[in-house]
């Protein structure tokens, strides 16, 4: 079986979202799985200077237009732009580490129903009980998720998948690796499609 | 007939180049023509606060690869970097807005001449004597195209495309206006291509 799909991507992100609706059907087509990367763009954007969709001149309500337009493009009826955005994703970001952390399958549930509560039923997940609630709907101890998200070992590898996710090159979301090829953005999922297909052109 | 699509783009836009060469026929499909509007990004960035593309740390990389992908994935077989990028490209787009003021269809021929001189043959069209030349190609008087680009009411002309453009939303190349609705970036001709087919969704 060929590698994983490498998916990075912050849970402030909307196109991110709409991406990670549609990843995993595509990638199945191909007989690929997908390996999910929560990563904090707020880090990664000290690299590169750039600064929060919404709120850049012209572009900002060019891409609030465009968002809703691309959901209903690619099919994913359920989307809006939430109450309060962006947001600061730690929280859901360490939930999802610590489930990959012991079971990957989990960890993808996981990723949908932290999403879908932020893009779907504008819940604010970085609220750690938010997070924590959506996790316990998944079937995880809510307890444990609470402790996760302070625990120092969490933190700190949250902190390291950031860092790793530079040094490949990561600097926006969604951000796609297929065999060492980077893809950046929904709009390249038809790249993402073409190169899963041809192993390159 | 309906309304022509409302092509934005900058001479110095790699991905204005590639979409240069494939939105008349994908309007053509659709009974559509296209009017060209030269503008100068580096007006536009003023208001957004973005910067060149390939000197944005980690995405400048990445979009080097991704314009030579992204040529190949769309068919457009002969492109390169230029060895001088970016450029200034006001003497281009005088030249266009000069020969739009003449004939609408010899402007066109005139954009894909400066563009694929630029894109293809690696000529420096930021220098007017080059521009001059290209125009000549194209069967216009050089002397006459070299008085345009110091003519004070093209000057003037080029200033107000800009205004215009911005005051439509304009802030990236390639930006096409179709029926109001506008589309940013060569990863939006699939949609541009939908929406012409369906009138929006």
């Amino acid at each position: 079986m060929p590698a994983p799909i490498e998916f990075y991507f912050d849970f402030s992100s909307p196109y991110g979202y709409l991406a990670s609706e549609k990843i995993e059907a595509l990638a199945a087509r191909h007989g690929r799985e997908v390996s999910w990367h929560p990563v904090l763009l707020g880090v990664v954007f000290k690299q590169t200077g750039a600064m929060p969709l919404l709120q850049v001149p012209l572009k900002g309500e060019y891409s609030r237009r465009d968002m809703h337009r691309s959901a209903r493009f690619h099919g994913v009826d359920r989307f809006r732009v939430p109450t309060k955005f962006p947001i600061p994703s730690q929280a859901a970001a360490r939930v999802v580490l610590w489930s990959a952390q012991r079971d990957p399958a989990l960890a993808a549930r996981v990723v949908h129903a932290l999403y879908r509560a932020y893009f779907v039923d504008d819940q604010d997940i970085s609220s750690p009980e938010v997070a924590v609630a959506v996790a316990a709907s998944c079937g995880l101890d809510a307890a444990e998720v609470r402790a996760a998200i302070e625990d120092p070992s969490i933190k700190e590898a949250l902190k390291r998948a950031n860092e790793q996710a530079i040094a490949k090159g990561v600097f926006g979301s969604p951000y796609i690796i297929i065999d060492g090829e980077p893809f950046w953005g929904l709009d390249r999922l038809d790249q993402v499609d073409r190169w899963m297909a041809t192993g390159g052109w």
